[in-house]
């Protein structure tokens, strides 16, 4: 007999599988199809174990690596807003305040509660490095595609630059290295100046 | 100036955008396409963290979603070699062995050998609470698809509950809840008897 507390929690994992429709604007390197969230959490997650020795000391790394997991399923419902259009970002809070509403009310309430504290924190130290990952893969993506959504929408270095400055607040070493391929893509010609 | 050490990190990280491309036979529920590597991961991964209170008592959490993050890393040399295909499952393992001698020897070697380590455990409490994972995921997307990669290869009930009886070793409730599933499988006709 299935108990009502896991058939909450599979009623989540079942809608969840709505993540991976989710497209966001970076293209992936082999075939240049769109990434959607599921790639792209894991792809930070694996990331996130990597690079953790970069990060500030007593990181939590569960703790990241459950943030990095969970922090884009409220796109399931409001979808991904392209980090540089404005008037996009300022309409989708509100979206993704509605869209948490649902979500997390999917699981068994100390569950739900418990992920979307974590969903909503942004000051401690695995907040600040979740975050500063967030940025730079798809950084990386764009530098290993000849800065194909930076093209598409013609981004300039000084928004990438503004945009992904607080890698640095996370993770500094990262956002030298960070630094360096986005002077490099201006040399190519892959972001205008 | 980046360090040898990091440029061996984000080579790494820049490799395994490729399992994004390595398909399974799974279905996704919205639109019936096949599954990738990389969205298996993440989506095994959301499980562990929220089903980690049916694992066994002294379970690193950490431990487990390290595991299930690379576990299928090989397959971008080594393909997927499906679960019920045990000609291809033969031949599989020593294609996946030369993929991690070439993928984790990316790494820096202290990281290279930490997690092929981890991908070669099979015996402590986190391997099997994520192998467990590894065959609840697709038989949930599965049974939520109709039973469409099970109707696709012909599979029958008996192979089912023989390939999957592993996820009582290592979650007893949940395999107690998928044997419900393949019951109900059977009963609608989407499973041979």
């Amino acid at each position: 007999m299935t108990s009502d507390r896991l058939r909450r929690q599979l009623d989540f994992i079942l809608e969840i599988d709505k993540a991976k429709q989710v497209l966001r604007q970076s293209l992936l390197t082999a075939d240049r199809r769109h990434e959607n969230d599921a790639e792209h959490a894991w792809h930070m997650a694996v990331m996130a174990l990597l690079l953790e020795e970069y990060g500030p000391s007593g990181l939590d790394l569960a703790r990241v690596l459950k943030m990095i997991l969970v922090h884009d399923l409220v796109e399931i419902d409001a979808g991904d807003a392209y980090v540089y259009d404005d008037a996009a970002r300022a309409a989708q809070a509100e979206r993704e305040r509605a869209a948490a509403d649902r979500i997390f009310a999917l699981l068994p309430s100390d569950q739900g509660r418990g992920l979307r504290a974590l969903w909503e924190e942004f000051e401690s130290l695995e907040a600040r490095f979740a975050g500063a990952l967030d940025r730079l893969q798809p950084l990386l993506l764009n530098f290993y595609t000849d800065g194909a959504a930076w093209r598409a929408h013609g981004i300039a270095k000084s928004q990438v630059l503004e945009r992904n400055a607080s890698i640095g607040d996370g993770v500094p070493e990262l956002w030298m290295h960070a630094q360096a391929l986005i002077e490099e893509a201006v040399r190519r010609g892959d972001l205008g100046v």
